[in-house]
């Protein structure tokens, strides 16, 4: 393949909400690519995810320093900009990607690299099939990212062992603290984590209870029954002192409605949840009078390169210079796994996924996870979550304050006229 | 001294909001006990504090292996319990006081340690004054604690450092975080911090400013103006697309209600409970129509060895031990304090204030660590936080989960009959 084609250029682009470790998957795809300048020109990167491409935004990360470069494997967020906007179909919006052909054919780019979750592996998807419907040779690749582990087929995404690791350790420690109040003061945590559908974020924090720690998980695969979580809570006060929640912004009613929703939705029509802590903690109030208090994680946990899993940054920079190697051998509409091999020692190989198999699938905590009050964890869901938070990759340190790169993201000329957004 | 009496035992006690680094002090007091054993025999802590010595359930630290006591260095949380009990004057509770003067008594006490902030610091100075209204001789010291850096005379307190370097790390990692999606999504985002009448944890969170970071922060010692503020958001955000927002648990309107107090209510009519942060990002959505998102960290600030300052942990040790020498140099009704000597680089001397001159004084920011326009931190505010967040001090990982100790606390027996808490 190598050398049965010119040199092209490579577009990456970040999409959706960032994460701790997605940049490690931006330093795999660009340490990757630029090992075999023979084949891949350069990598051009979308500024603000696909935003880029279509308005000919695109950040030349051949101006970039091997230096800097490396330093995106311990720096969080996205650091060439993400954003949420999902293509509509070719139906629907053939202008949309007639400019995506455009920008790609003025600039040379034959590989399409797109690191995000489950929309926009099916936008991925889409991309993937221009080649054919409007004959433009394109190999599309999906790096998988999504701190809500939801993807299927793939062992765990990139993300989320390391905010599973932020909500093991906070709620961890925030335990202690309670537990060392509850005599006088405080006597119940609650702790509100992401994960709209699915409850991975909430069930690594039952991880602590191997520490000695009472915890409630409120996941949004188990109905919320005020009743039955009230009394479970009572129990454990009463049996430790104290106990911890831990709620998911996605638990809800029977009725499918929120614990807590904030009314607006975002670019891709999803409700914006925040607010479920406060409701849970004021129930146990309301019903027990324990004193409480809660905190809501938001960009916090997502964010914390600093507490970053070092499997969870190894496997973001793997999956990232894997997606290179399958666009390399000729692959198209693919998405790089990790298929578990064993659980302790933990071993994986990496796989591959048609995104045929991956769009638009949501992969949801199995039954066998949960407990059978629904308000804990398994140890068939402990043995799957321990290996994924497993290892420290701190940042450097300088001053006190960890050292993360911002790069000089310098545009690429553009060739084309304006496209406007709609 | 250590010759001219027989040994006699000392109590330790930890009182009010645990920190992150609470347990290096009682690590402090303790190694420095046990190297002075021709001296103090024993030290018994108070199980849930001051609590623990009016009902006489007192924690023979002597079982405690030395390793047990060194993993205290790195455990965060109260490791024998706290409390939140506040002792009324003499003539108001003698009962109180002369059940103290019998436990101690009884159990051959000579030094009282209590570890704590600003409240706890007036409870010292009021057992200290017992040896002589009470005719029994005891010296109490006090060690210094709190997140919230208002107690005065020291440079710090222990707790501090550390939460002022979780706050900004935190706020550093979410704006890279929000700066990644403010194109198409999150533009603001508003990070509640702990601090109800002095806004030291809210200011280092303007230390991010120097990462390039468009920040607000919000203190109680400035008058919440919300024009003013709305439009500083709207300056921000208009100039680098996107700004983050500290605010301090304590800010509040002009007639002195906390922001945190307004019944807002959310898009389907809820009451929102609680939260500053929430607030203040609706007041935004409000005004300028961006999107946001909140975080409340809450106990996970204080709590957060896993990111502790080196400093702070050295400090809180040093105290510790300080606490110790005080008293075995015949001193009563002081605390050792951190006096600065230099900015940068930071050197300090281990000095002593009298209990006198250091309860019931709250120490603020003054005004000139605090911005013109009273949403942000100056130069000399940022002199003065650099140094505490210094270093970094990483708790040992076990499966990666941070090692933290859980003390055998084992009771000293009881000598005397139940006291009842009123």
């Amino acid at each position: 393949m190598a050398t049965s084609r010119s040199r092209k250029n490579a577009f990456y682009a970040q999409s959706g909400g960032v994460t701790a470790v997605i940049n490690a998957s931006a330093c795999g795809v660009i340490e990757t690519a630029r090992a075999h300048r023979d084949v891949i020109a350069n990598v051009y990167a979308g500024r603000n995810g696909i935003i880029g491409a279509l308005t000919e935004e695109l950040i030349d990360t051949g101006k970039e320093s091997a230096a800097a470069i490396r330093a995106l494997r311990t720096t969080p967020a996205g650091a060439f900009g993400s954003c949420r906007y999902k293509l509509k179909s070719l139906d629907k919006n053939r202008r949309e990607y007639e400019r995506l052909i455009e920008v790609f054919r003025a600039h040379d780019i034959a590989w399409f690299f797109y690191n995000g979750g489950g929309d926009s592996a099916d936008t991925c998807f889409k991309v993937s099939q221009l080649s054919q419907s409007m004959g433009y040779p394109l190999q599309a690749i999906h790096v998988p990212k999504t701190v809500d582990n939801d993807l299927p087929i793939t062992d765990c995404c990139p993300g989320f062992g390391s905010v599973a690791k932020y909500v093991a350790v906070s709620a961890l420690e925030a335990s202690f603290d309670v537990r060392s109040m509850a005599k006088t003061s405080t006597k119940v945590f609650v702790l509100e984590v992401m994960g709209r559908h699915a409850g991975w974020i909430a069930a690594a924090g039952g991880l602590i209870e191997d520490h000695g720690i009472p915890v409630v998980v409120l996941l949004p695969e188990v109905e919320f029954d005020e009743k039955k979580f009230i009394a479970r809570v009572d129990e454990l006060v009463k049996q430790h002192g104290f106990c911890t929640v831990v709620v998911s912004e996605g638990c809800h009613h029977p009725d499918g409605t929120f614990l807590a929703e904030q009314g607006t939705r975002d670019a891709f029509g999803h409700a914006q949840l925040g607010g479920a802590a406060p409701v849970v903690a004021n129930m146990v109030k309301q019903a027990l009078g324990h004193k409480f208090h809660w905190a809501v994680a938001d960009y916090l946990q997502r964010a914390a390169r600093h507490i970053a899993s070092k499997t969870d940054v190894k496997q973001a920079y793997e999956l990232g210079a894997a997606a290179v190697k399958l666009a390399l051998k000729g692959h198209n509409a693919v998405m790089p796994t990790i298929d578990r091999v064993s659980d302790a020692p933990y071993r994986y190989k990496i796989g591959v996924a048609r995104l045929a198999d991956v769009a638009n699938v949501e992969k949801f905590m199995p039954p066998n996870f949960i407990t059978k009050d629904g308000f804990g964890i398994t140890e068939a869901c402990k043995r799957y979550l321990r290996p994924l938070i497993q290892g420290e990759d701190y940042p450097r340190y300088k001053d006190g304050m960890p050292v993360y790169a911002t790069l000089k993201n310098v545009a690429v000329p553009k060739k084309l006229p304006a496209f406007e957004l709609r």
